[in-house]
């Protein structure tokens, strides 16, 4: 099942359990590994292949045909050591695209020496996102770059029955409406002409700081 | 200085740290409590107050004035019986707003039937989010709702050299660039009038699938 | 066999064993539940059913049909995270009536913060009763609410031998005589016309003080 | 400070600490012995005397003259060890009244044969206890001896509004209400002529089936 | 097989084993049980009959018969509980003649305590016997009771060559020579006409004290 | 103090002990060595010199003067790797009379190998001596060699109130009367002339059976 | 197996392995031994034998016929005392040929009272051996003898392009040059009439010092 | 004392030990470190500096200015994920030689991925070099590359006596001796004219088959 669109996720835990389950989800093959006899049970029917492996031992992942393929994602939770042998392996087998996720700065630093790809914090990332919901009025926030960041919340009360063009939020707050959600409906993508009820949802994107105070507003 | 600006982080492993971190970048007064004293040493200069202490144990919240913050967070990692313990007397000492970061759907039940306000998974969430870097070209992903996503990634050659307002990307492609980005320069949002480069790089926003596609062309 | 006479009992140590045998004994129907197989099989003939399992996994408690009882009981001794988590399924299945063991007072709060309807603290409840006993001369002791009791004890010389009517015992301690055991027969309900002998047992209520003062008596 | 009122309680877990708080609030006075220098300052301030020692070295309760004392608790928790060491070491002493808190029927015949004169079984006597709360619509419930119980329960409606003389109480139901407890008052004894009304709470005193059947009474 | 000649050792470990085997050297019938299959396996051929089982448990020992033996030895070697779980059973069958190991004074104490006729201290027994052998130049040693011992030892040159009713031994060195081995021979019984060769091993019997100096002679 | 009339006595558990302590009874000056600083504290005041120390070192040997003993006894209890460690330092040091206590047949092997002059097995030798004490009605019991052994019994009734001479026990059992003990009196050595009675204690020698059929009389 | 020319290897660590198939790749019949099972099927086919078994069990040993052999080495890691029960045991069959690996001084010094023949420590030689390499830029170096070695490295330029017998190379420098290697060629013995080139590799002997001198040249 | 002849050797148990004395015997200045103290005190006089520290914290690291060294050697011992961390700090900080010691293949690789310049592997090579030794009757031997060894062995009959130019050592057996050692003197270069004696060590070099095979001749 190697294909040029599948992908192998070694270790099954929170993470990798829901990236292997989106990836069905979109419709990519995944081959899933992990030690645990009953994490592996649980997505027996959830994932195109899922297997009981070590995949530490290099003959392992061969019988596995793991070195066939394009992608691998090493996903293994707090085995910093088993996290680093199998990094290891993969790289050695030269797959194109190897995803580790790494539990502190050493790890990441191991995993890139070692030569992975991309290289992922679940733990800090997610700690920075959350950090701006507990500060602000926000429902979402998602910062792109530096100084670059989306924030789903609700309207002030200065933008409410204005068409955007005239609400003059880019020039006051320096922000711009990017997509609206009536209650009950999908978001759309939103226009000059777009006029925001007190009940919507809007994403507005701007410097972090803009939208951080934009969401403040009342 | 438990004012209403101010945020008590207890739990200082990675996302606890990072979100403790972010909050102080943010200008807020943040009181980290953490068991470990190699962690509170190691943040003693990052945040305003850091403290070692056993926050499973109400005399000791009740020391450090947790019961009259505002916000509070419970960033505990991976003691699945302190979490609840601590979550529990913030409950009960009536807080306003408390978050906890859940390790599983069991945790995230049990810590919404006692009553905490916002439960938080951060590595299920990562895990969905990376799920669709891997899968496609783009280089940056969020969904902010059921089908609503944004994507960071380079243009197609089918929109270089454009004025967005002529690409036909919203008609084709079904996506909205939002933002784009000079190499060397900032983010700005993109108008109908920006014309597209081959070495820039644009946020697009639109349906999941959508974003998806069109982060793969070439 | 979750009619609406039965219980189920989960966690069979010593309280919840002793529990669901006198539920037995007095003809209710009982599931018990526990995760060793050792005692699974030493109640294999005394329990309606008994079955090995997990507790804490929802879809082993929805196989066992626990989400059809209107009561349960939580006995489990130890584990605090095995309690919480078996409770907090309970609650979500929308028992009833859930009755829980607490060992401490954080478990208890956090039990009663679930939603469990009844926290019982063995351990605390008969370090108290047992207390009576080590002080005084009673051989048994119950305290209904506080400041009524009823104590099982000897009677006093000053009580021997004349009608309870005309003891003045109400007067003079404070106690009445409920009830009266000759050797070799069963308690009877004492009357104003009942004569105490001196190797009777008897039982008296009153308030507590009252109670305790009237068993050292000799 | 071993006078012929005071108590020795060894082991200050749920059990001996409850035991060991109500004789102090009976004013007995108490040496509390434990090994756990935690439990040890928690009680501090409550107890007459509170020590840190190993309970199971002769020469440690010589020194703190417990040999010296008329009555004795071995509340130890779940150490089997140290609780038969402990106990021998209180019956070599000769003390008079031993009580000593067993964990299983073994362990109670150990206890036994060595000499205690008490040996009592928390987790066993209220899971009996509780049992029965459970099955019925008692709010408690008390066994003294086989087939002799009382309950606290609310009043039928065959016996709301009327004389207990005239209720037909005993006659109907093989029970006697012994107290009633009238809403924000305390419990007083009932005599013939008492008037039980519906929101009243009383005590029932019977063989245990005839009390149980009487609190399921509507 | 619980004859009144057949007896049931406990634990084979080194001293139940050499116990065990001497029994059967000497053709008295001999039930061993023991935890350890690896134990039981080796012994299999060697003793009557030798089965793995958990001796703590009275319905195991009920199966073995092991209530119908007349004598048993509880040799467990450093399992305190196990010891006293096993001796407590042992006298609640009335077995006629229980003996045990004991591991140290307070082990010793709390089998007096249960009941058990005779308390055994091998490890202590042996460190005084071979305590004589260290000081001296005796060969084997045993006290009988205080202050009466023998000893195994080469002849003095003072007592060679003579008659032993002509020596003086006991006159001069107040001890008694017992018995005499001939180089290649067995030990007979020493009268007054043997003559001791500078060759022979002798036992001699008298005061500690004296056997002691005795054997220190050249 | 490493005089010619001290020992070194490593390990002071039980059998240690009881060495070291018999030892100093007889006025030899012992320097005791174990790990334990309980072990040590508690032997303070009852050997010469007694110090915590690993034994396994050869610095810490030699700062103790270890290397100038004559005799040296390892009576390390259960740690096989230490006991062999310290005896191989004290073969090294050339020590003239080492002596080890083995606690398995392997163990006395490499005892033997590595050059220690005297090898004991207390639990294996104490076992075999207690086998008699359980077969037969006698109340002590010694085998000196093979087939020549001494028991400690009661007198049989064919024996009691004749002169020794007379009364044919070694015609008759094959056993020699060796001392003899009224009751609240020493032991004293028995003669043809003595007389003994029903209430007086024996010891009686010569071959291991016989001397075991002969206490079985009656 | 065990002829004359066959060798049992016992522990099959890093250690164990290496020797064991060095001696299989010289023809050398080889019985591996080892507790762990995966080694074991690791080895299976490379080495002429290979079980799992109990080194430190006489009877296991017996049954493989180690007994038999002329040479064994005792190859285990860590486990010190399973080394020495498994020489013990060696030695005591009198087994012409035993070698050992130690992993400390006094593992060493053991090793040899037992009557080990050939004690070896890797760790420690390797570590000697390395600091050479570490040091200079010599690329290989051997010490035959206290102050006799080999270094394998580049020719200085000094001796670059001159015959052998010319260079001086023993005069100035204390040491001959052994062996020489042209690039793709193997070594052959150098003689005075050997011309080096720059990119050859040689091999000199001599004084310690020398060797380690005439490496650093350039 | 990061100088340019100076190194930092990182892990100081058996191989790390004999490569720090040794470099120290050669007048090399090394900087020791090790997490465990005793190590460190051992060793506190015997290297140029030693440190008691924990090398997989960058700041620490630094703190000792390892980062200024131009050699390195880590030689922690069975703790993979320390000895990756270490290197992996090493290597991040540009030091241009990095030594590390791998305790199986995957650790090798991992460690040359990292970057490490040169990988040692004791326990694998001294194991080759063994079995050599253990298959001959050679006393020493080196394997300097594939088919070029060199032997250290008594000399064969044949060639005992004779001038070595007229021996046929090179011609019969295709080796050549290299070094000469008479009894009690060092080792001296061999040469056409050096006649051997037959109690002589010599040194013999060719290919690994024919010195094996050389130092099998008697």
């Amino acid at each position: 099942m190697a294909g040029n669109d599948s992908v192998v996720v070694i270790g099954l835990g929170r993470f990798g359990r829901a990236l292997a389950l989106e990836l069905v989800d979109e419709e990519t093959e995944v081959l899933g590994i992990d030690e645990n006899p009953e994490v592996v049970q649980m997505l027996a029917r959830s994932l195109t292949h899922v297997v009981r492996a070590d995949s530490t031992k290099e003959e392992v992942l061969r019988q596995l045909a793991v070195h066939e393929f394009d992608r691998a994602v090493v996903a293994i939770g707090t085995d910093l050591e088993a996290s680093i042998l199998t990094a290891s392996l993969l790289i050695s087998f030269g797959i194109r695209d190897v995803w580790a996720k790494a539990i502190s700065e050493a790890h990441g630093r191991i995993l890139s020496q070692l030569g992975v790809h991309h290289v992922v914090y679940p733990e800090h990332d997610m700690g920075q996102r959350v950090a701006h919901l507990v500060r602000g009025r926000m429902m979402d926030y998602i910062e792109f770059e530096d100084d670059f960041a989306m924030v789903k919340t609700t309207p002030p009360a200065s933008v409410v029955g204005k068409r955007l063009g005239d609400s003059g939020v880019r020039t006051r707050h320096g922000v711009t409406v990017v997509a609206i959600k009536r209650p009950g409906q999908d978001f759309t993508y939103a226009t000059a002409d777009t006029v925001v009820e007190a009940d919507d949802t809007i994403i507005a994107a701007g410097r972090t700081r803009a939208t951080e105070h934009f969401s403040e507003l009342q």
